[in-house]
């Protein structure tokens, strides 16, 4: 799947296959672009893509999120309210921080989402 | 300059500054998007734009690269020859590759690349 030699891997994010999130998450692919056992030796770089009127679960787990907003145009909600975000936003949430990212805009809403590696690939799967 | 709670924090890249990238670097500038004195306890998030014929400096360094290209197209270079990249790929490279970015396109090569905290700030601003 990826080309070159192990220690330096090319690939293009849409020869990754999308696989649908679960967990209360509506309209919701993500693409396990880099992993662990791609031999990524600290984090995990995914790439989402939430639905017209999509949205991920109003969800919180002990690890942060550093994410950038590719396209599209939405919202993250945590305790305090919503917080309008677009296309070349950059986001840190930290960990234990309850969040839930919506589109609302007119197009897909596509981002990173990069998380540390953790022991638990099941909860890696629902975060 | 990040709006929101501590816990949450949301930024346009375009509002952090572009640093000029040194070290044999040419017409490279960097914005660090997401750093450990911001309250990311485990790796940052920086953004790279090279301009039409720039390079990163051939070079290696005992961390990896998570890379994703956002915009334009180009070389990465390793010990095994010069590979193509585009908008839209992703690539790993492993700690002690020795790498080289080339901007071979008409427009900006515009890329994220994500690395691990490591102690010395100096370090990571020269790679």
């Amino acid at each position: 799947m990826w080309s070159r030699k192990p220690s330096l891997k090319i690939i293009n994010y849409k020869n990754i296959k999308p696989e649908p999130e679960m967990h209360s998450a509506k309209g919701v692919s993500v693409r396990w672009l880099i992993t662990k056992k791609m031999g990524a030796p600290n984090f995990a770089m995914r790439l989402f893509e939430v639905d017209q009127n999509g949205s991920s679960p109003n969800h919180e787990h002990p690890w942060e999120h550093e994410v950038f907003i590719l396209d599209g145009e939405g919202e993250v909600e945590n305790s305090e309210g919503k917080h309008a975000i677009k296309s070349g936003d950059v986001i840190l949430i930290s960990s234990n921080e309850r969040h839930q990212i919506i589109n609302t805009g007119c197009e897909t809403l596509r981002f990173l989402c990069i998380i540390p590696h953790i022991d638990d690939q099941r909860m890696m799967k629902n975060n």
